[in-house]
């Protein structure tokens, strides 16, 4: 079964967001690496040990991947193999498609990811997560031909396009835009200070201040975008919103949105069986 | 075992490809669906059916799905699903993508072609086979960030990118850009005229009058597109380059290119054992 999927919408300050990745990653006894490789501040690999070690993990490594050539790294590519959870940082999505892409380090985020290991990210860290990445992008809610640019991501799940401080930086259309040019993958944009539980049955949970939106294009009965110029605004009909808050879930493969209380969410009787270290998000 | 897919770069003109793509699709027994839903002319589906006739193929339907509500037409879906090989029209690539993204029509797309049936793609019906499909981007030889739009394609494969009509419209710059924001695909340009077969052990072999352009970036140890301005030129350190014209082979999975003459190449034992119909490039 494969591990869980947790995109984070930057600014994270929730402390059950990390609480529960740290439970699902085996709490006191998890292994999680730290990949900074987004970032350009030099100690933000030790930060977030620092971090992790506040909530209760003695395992918690920053590997530092900051070119290619580290990538190799025999030492670090053990020790990420060994890990139960990784938590990307956030900085800037192409360092992490740059530099991680094609490499060792790529391939065992994949395998283990598959085998059962959790792997969360902020910010960029979200965005890399998904097999479509939105590298870059304009602000604004309306869709428009060529306001987002797409390359491949770490391909952990190519059923959703991951966007970030989606209500922050008004990001609606670009991500509408993604799905315009092919409307297969359902959006999933992210507050900050928010997060997206993907579970490894595709149900969707959120805990966090803000929500998430989920764009679901399977009714989508027509795009022009194979018609517009670069810039020209676009029709798109039939996209199903919906926007989730703490305690919703949604399935990616019924397509079903629930907007229970967190107390019976769908993933409640696993978290409960993670015990007392799970704090859920009221 | 799944099937063959099959890129063609566009005008094409030798008959052995199609010639082998109707014997790989069972000869006179083959039942080939053609798709027309990329190009602006009404009549392309009816053109390819006699082709295909004059290849010797009797059971070849066009299924002109051109809007998105005629991709849940069972009549249509129920033939798609016993055809025994595809072809994929010209024309603009994100018709494809716009009208069959996310369709019954893609899911019994990548289903089929999972349990071996071939998929044949001419110019933007090429573009749109892999998972990352170029929609558009500039002319030139040299990368330069911005100049090419990814977005969502087919998804038979995630192991290239595929770019056609590629020597003839100088395309080596944007398929470079395409690689450089996450080095982990192959880049395959295609001729005109010429095809790239890769079978089901990701072996690529060529046929036609051109050559196909492999882009290998495992060694790839720099690139700046992280740092760069849209339309700024970049630095992309260590990518291999390989050119096959026919005979010549490559395995995506070994990274080995072979120059064997047509007569030996790797896959001229199933060749032959597909009879007297094919014909092979010289």
């Amino acid at each position: 079964m494969r591990g869980w999927i947790i995109p984070i919408g930057g600014k994270l300050l929730a402390p059950s967001i990390l609480d529960r990745f740290v439970a699902l990653s085996g709490g006191a006894a998890a292994r999680i690496a730290i990949i900074p490789t987004a970032s350009s501040e030099p100690d933000m690999g030790a930060f977030y040990e620092r971090v992790f070690q506040r909530h209760g993990v003695t395992q918690a490594k920053a590997l530092n991947f900051e070119r290619r050539s580290d990538c190799d790294d025999r030492d670090w590519l053990e020790w990420l193999g060994g890990a139960t959870g990784v938590f990307i940082t956030g900085g800037n999505q192409l360092k992490l498609s740059t530099t991680l892409g094609g490499t060792p380090v790529g391939h065992v985020l994949r395998e283990r990811h598959a085998a059962g290991m959790h792997i969360a990210g902020t910010s960029a860290g979200a965005a890399y997560l998904s097999e479509h990445m939105i590298a870059y992008g304009a602000e604004g809610s309306s869709p428009r031909a060529g306001m987002v640019t797409m390359c491949a991501g770490l391909g952990l799940t190519n059923r959703v396009i991951i966007d970030q401080h989606f209500r922050q930086r008004d990001r609606l259309g670009r991500l509408l835009t993604a799905l315009a040019y092919n409307p297969f993958a359902f959006g999933l944009g992210v507050d900050e200070d928010t997060a997206a539980f993907i579970g490894p049955d595709d149900t969707i949970d959120v805990m966090g201040t803000g929500s998430i939106t989920i764009i679901d294009p399977t009714n989508v009965s027509f795009s022009s975008i194979a018609e517009a110029e670069p810039g020209e605004a676009i029709t798109l009909l039939g996209a199903t919103l919906h926007l989730l808050a703490a305690g919703a879930s949604f399935n990616l493969r019924t397509r079903l949105a629930v907007a229970t209380a967190s107390t019976t969410s769908p993933h409640d009787a696993l978290n409960a069986a993670l015990g007392d270290s799970l704090v859920t998000a009221e």
